[in-house]
């Protein structure tokens, strides 16, 4: 069958096509598209029903029953099932498309051959670099593609306002008008946990617009802590969370009435403890919900997304039904989108995977809005591309062209050594540690130790053209040779973090950014090893996730050549700026203790 | 403690009142009563957590978890639940006030003992008399309850356009009018299926109506046949059912992506045999609910209400917190309001019964809005009465004084005897029988037969004082003496209904209605039996439950002293208008054949 995409982009409202779809079912019009004898997977009754039909009309199911023979016209496309699972359409319930440094469209064409037909997308790392035009401009492409894109707004922006300058700022106001555009479906994750349990203004407020528009509000409590600041939080609205590690976690927001969502990313793998709720203490697990959060292009292009997701669950030993409502109505359900997605059953959207084998989630076909999109694991549907603005693609203002000079860190007057704050990086976890070493003094400039893994860190402000540089140390890398890692993706506000062991190598690589628009590059004795290109906000390539991949993989290499050897050495380099996570960061405005919340001196 | 209903009624939106939430959930602030160490049912988890504290402030629960001393202050209501179960307000999900003859205030006062605390009523009887003003008044006074009363706007008003004409209309403008008003919650069951099925203009528009204000379309499928119809009706967009009656109709809403209702009313029966679907079948739970339609005051004041329904499906082999949840979470979540009610998790309405044993579902006290309303099977607030207007009061017009001669029958010229249609009694069931009886004839009018148990049926119209009155025949209720029972209550248009088999019984039936604006008598040989005066609309008493129970039972005495041994007598009665149940019904403008849906004549 020819498929388009501008067929699917103009899918109507339910009420508008009720009265075909009332017709469709009584035979007295006849289907666009027929499915024949699959088997239902049925998320409603938790069944699974042999020899069902779907007929399809206007992008939505009309019949759902034993025969639709009368649904059958000289027009109709009929697809024989021959008793294969009829499944619907997945949902990441909560993801960044900037992680996987694509477009929504190109994250859009690399996961709809693993079954993904909605994603609910919190365009939180573009918000810190463009603010509402970065997420409107997300948000209009997320419109405009032939699967399911719901946007939650971001509510933390910047993420820690006083310790850092984001390249915008959003608060109530703004969040009040994003809740009117046709895609917002609610509140991105609020991640200032203790700003909800104190009752911080701003947190008050973007809570209250969401809650105002009648929204869903996205959690985020990153704390194993489960006493008050933890019930404080959930008095405070948020309705689901996704930073629980440990099935007490799962539990703990469940009971409360919020929705467990149990991620799985590419540096997250955190459903198998948690699924334990249900497997093994029996929760009721319709407040269950699978979700992502963060996948790489690699994990895109090479092992799968929400089918990945799914696909674990089941090993972990859920029923796949139970795992497939996970992905499904649970998450339609969560968001108020249940008349609408997330089951095979009529007036809903027609997103239905034809699956050989359940358990392995064997997807033969994908189609969405009644359109095939994919078939065996390739997409089969013409998705144009997205053209962003040059508004979006020129934001890396360094103010100046940086040299080697722009890193000196200068020792006390007088001192021969100095004892300075060291960032140090913690294999596989996201928090740091922070240390105190003993550092040289050469010329009046502290000197970094290649012996004791210590090299330098810098800050460099990219939004406003500032020129403001601001250094300190990190030590875990491993680089054992001259180079420099300079990355725009440095969450949360997504200025430049650069690291080296050569302050020339550290230039360059800022430089080359500069002239790219932004990206990862990796550098060693004024030669560039790697580059990825993320020219727009600095945060996404607008090439294809299978280039990304090949690039991200070459980073990666080169990273190792220099001596790290790191589990997700980049994802730790682009983290180092994340003054939410203890223990201490790097900012524009300098040396954060995230223990204390406050800036810290570099020198003891 | 003092209760008060003022202070439930003012009850503030939870995102105006959540960082008092917070604070108290912090115990930065006090709680207004705490309740201590209760047995959690958690309707979210599926489980029964001990020790746990509830605080509640401005009628929502701030904090639930183990411990909430840091919310109790000086002026907080401390409680002790002594290890009894903490059981969230049961939700009725589709209901009749008019059923149990008695106004909304009342109904509450009788319910509230029973633990019943959020309903869901459609006000479809007085629509039918009133239109949009009886909508509106009994929408007002559901607004003012101590307790959570949301309003299904009537959808088919008539029930049977060009078969009736009832006291009102109501079309897709008046329903788009209501569903701004703010206690509406969705659109009453959709009976006219076929008209569903068949894209009828009227019933298109009433659903597009609530669709496009995105709430709930409630169902009414009163059929068998699971075939196309069935889907036709479903694509249509209703969202429950509550006529399903075997376990296969329960399966096959829930599959279809329905929530299936299933139904104890007073003379319902419906849950034993589709909870099976559950309990034997092992369907998802999730998408089954529990309400009683129609509840007579006698079950209200006798049996009960919702913890009836929930006892009864516990009974049935479900888990207390499955049967639960049917009547909490599940229900709330079918309205979308599971963010306001239905559980006991910080944010919600502080709704919450202190049950001594589960399985009996032994309420001890009954809390809704955090305020103490019943204790020990007692109403302890003080709930005050509503009063509706003279426009509400004065709607049984009939236009004269009806006279024996009104019910004369004249036969054919000429004829000795006549064949005539009869509607006949089944007993325990809705639908009649169409029969025909040869019947004598004397000085040209025809005659009754007592030895073959046929009398005569009137329907006196009573809207617009037309003065029209349509003569039939009736067989079943085994009146073997002179007497007549009249009823304003009439379904669905509610004209009169009078039934006798004595003319002059019957015309001074008829007139006591008019004297009294409405209601039920029974009268033999010109002596009243028993009254049951329903001024409201000539459908609900001003006065308390229990009198109109009283009432009641008397006037059900009083058709058994004539003769009749029918179970649900009088409801048999007012169902005889009903032109949507075959066989065969009479109407204002005739006999119905509805089998046909159309009129037909006396006389074969």
């Amino acid at each position: 069958m020819t498929t388009t995409s501008s067929k699917a982009s103009i899918l109507k409202s339910r009420v508008d096509v009720t009265p075909q779809l009332v017709d469709v079912a009584m035979g007295r019009a006849k289907a666009d598209l027929v499915i024949r004898n699959g088997r239902w997977v049925n998320v409603h009754s938790g069944e699974i029903i042999p020899g069902t039909d779907l007929a399809i009309v206007a992008g939505r199911f009309a019949y759902c029953g034993p025969d639709a023979s009368h649904a059958i016209g000289p027009e109709t496309t009929v697809v024989d099932a021959a008793g294969r699972y009829l499944v619907p359409g997945l949902c990441d319930a909560h993801m960044h498309v900037e992680s996987g440094m694509v477009t929504v469209t190109e994250f859009c064409r690399a996961v709809i051959p693993h079954g993904t037909t909605s994603m609910f997308i919190d365009p939180h790392e573009i918000a810190n670099v463009l603010g509402m035009e970065g997420v409107r401009l997300m948000h209009d492409e997320a419109v405009g593609q032939p699967i399911n894109v719901y946007v939650q707004m971001p509510s933390c922006v910047p993420s820690a306002p006083g310790l850092e300058n984001a390249g915008a700022s959003i608060g109530a106001e703004e969040v009040a008008e994003a809740m009117n555009w046709p895609n917002i479906i609610g509140l991105g994750e609020v991640m200032n946990f203790p700003g909800v349990a104190n009752n911080d203004p701003i947190m008050k407020g973007v809570v209250a617009a969401s809650m105002r528009a009648g929204k869903t509000v996205g959690g985020h409590y990153a704390s194993p802590d489960l006493g008050l600041p933890f019930h404080g939080y959930v008095a405070g609205g948020p309705e689901d969370d996704h930073e629980g590690t440990r099935a007490e976690d799962a539990i703990a927001r469940v009971r409360q009435g919020m929705r467990a969502m149990l991620r799985l990313g590419s540096a997250w793998y955190d459903v198998a403890t948690q699924i334990k709720a249900v497997t093994e203490q029996g929760l009721d697990p319709r407040n269950f919900v699978l979700c992502t959060d963060d996948s790489h292009s690699g994990t895109l292009v090479h092992d799968g997304h929400m089918d990945r997701v799914v696909r674990h669950a089941i090993e972990q030993g859920l029923k796949p039904v139970t795992a497939i409502q996970m992905a499904t109505i649970n998450t339609a359900e969560h968001f108020g989108l249940a008349r609408e997605l997330g089951s095979i059953t009529p007036g809903r959207r027609a997103d239905v995977l034809i699956v050989s084998d359940l358990a392995s989630l064997a997807i033969d076909e994908v189609y969405a809005r009644g359109v095939l999109l994919a078939k065996a694991g390739k997409l089969v549907a013409d998705i144009p591309a997205w053209n962003y603005p040059a508004t979006a693609k020129n934001t890396v203002k360094l103010g100046k062209t940086l040299e080697a000079g722009d890193f000196d860190i200068a020792a006390p007057s007088g001192a021969e050594a100095v004892k300075a704050r060291v960032i140090n990086i913690i294999e596989n976890q996201a928090p740091t540690r922070a240390s105190v070493a003993e550092l040289p003094v050469e010329n009046g400039l502290v000197g970094m130790s290649r012996a004791n893994d210590i090299c330098q860190i810098a800050l460099v402000e990219r939004h406003r053209g500032t020129g403001t540089v601001v250094n300190a140390f990190v030590s875990g890398f491993g680089y054992g040779k001259d180079c420099a890692l300079a990355s725009t993706v440095a969450h949360d506000s997504h200025h430049i973090i650069v690291v080296g062991t050569n302050k020339e190598d550290m230039a360059l690589a800022c430089n080359r950014l500069g002239e790219v628009g932004g990206g990862v590059v990796m550098v060693s004795g004024g030669k560039e090893l790697a580059l990825v290109e993320l020219p727009i906000a600095g945060l996404m390539s607008d090439e294809r996730a299978e280039i990304v991949a090949d690039k991200a993989a070459r980073l990666t290499e080169a990273m190792r050549e220099m001596g790290c050897t790191l589990n997700n050495a980049y994802m730790q380099h682009s983290l180092l700026a994340l003054v939410v996570i203890p223990e201490l960061r790097i900012s524009d405005i300098g040396l954060i203790d995230v223990t204390k919340f406050e800036k810290v001196d570099l020198f003891v």
